[in-house]
């Protein structure tokens, strides 16, 4: 059972450009940065209500999000969830049928473990289930 | 000031069938429906937390969901952020330089007032602002 939407990641090129653009946006200065080395991104990221919305910009070249606003521009990335098992609701939806990117949680940022499903068995959009550790 | 991410819209070509998928995948049975004449769409939209995520599928080859799909493929259409004052947020973020598709608020699904900015200067997201009526 879905908790709530945890964050929405955005792609961007230009992290300090899309930071100051949203702050106007959001009319909300608050910003938290993190750095995910595992994943080559750099986040920049606001709270709204229960979810928060992550602006996420690639560290390198080969990083997944480089390659996604190569292939695809800027925009919305993925959808994150929250669940109360990752690894019960992977199983769970892998017996549905869902393809799964993830066979197993991992650590990834807000110290939270997530798992990415197929965007090919998901309507296209690119879904991430996150769990509190 | 945005309150909460009122919902999330993703667009889909067969409504039944991503309605299904989507009840497997959120582990919800909870189904709202609704048809927008206006914006040619017809909607089924499931709660999670505070916020809603709503799946959209044209009613007729010229809407603008249509077109979305024919042009990118079924994935996340656009994020609604909700605010107190729709006109207010319209005028403060124009005056910010933020392209506007909207000039004014209109009614949107749910009972909402509604206005869109454009995705050319909200890094390619489509953001939707709406308010309770």
């Amino acid at each position: 059972m879905t908790k709530r939407i945890s964050h929405l990641g955005i792609a961007v090129k230009d992290l300090s450009a899309s930071e100051a653009l949203f702050k106007k946006l959001l009319g909300d200065e608050n910003v938290h940065h993190e750095t995910v080395e595992d994943q080559g991104v750099s986040i920049a990221s606001f709270k709204i209500g229960e979810s928060v919305i992550e602006l996420t910009s690639p560290t390198s070249a080969d990083s997944p999000i480089a390659k996604f606003i190569e292939k695809r521009g800027e925009g919305i990335h993925h959808l994150a969830l929250e669940v109360d098992d990752v690894a019960g609701e992977l199983a769970r939806l892998k017996a549905e049928g869902i393809q799964l990117i993830d066979e197993s949680p991992k650590l990834g940022a807000h110290e939270m473990l997530i798992a990415f499903l197929h965007p090919k068995s998901t309507n296209g959009v690119l879904v991430e289930l996150c769990q509190k550790k």
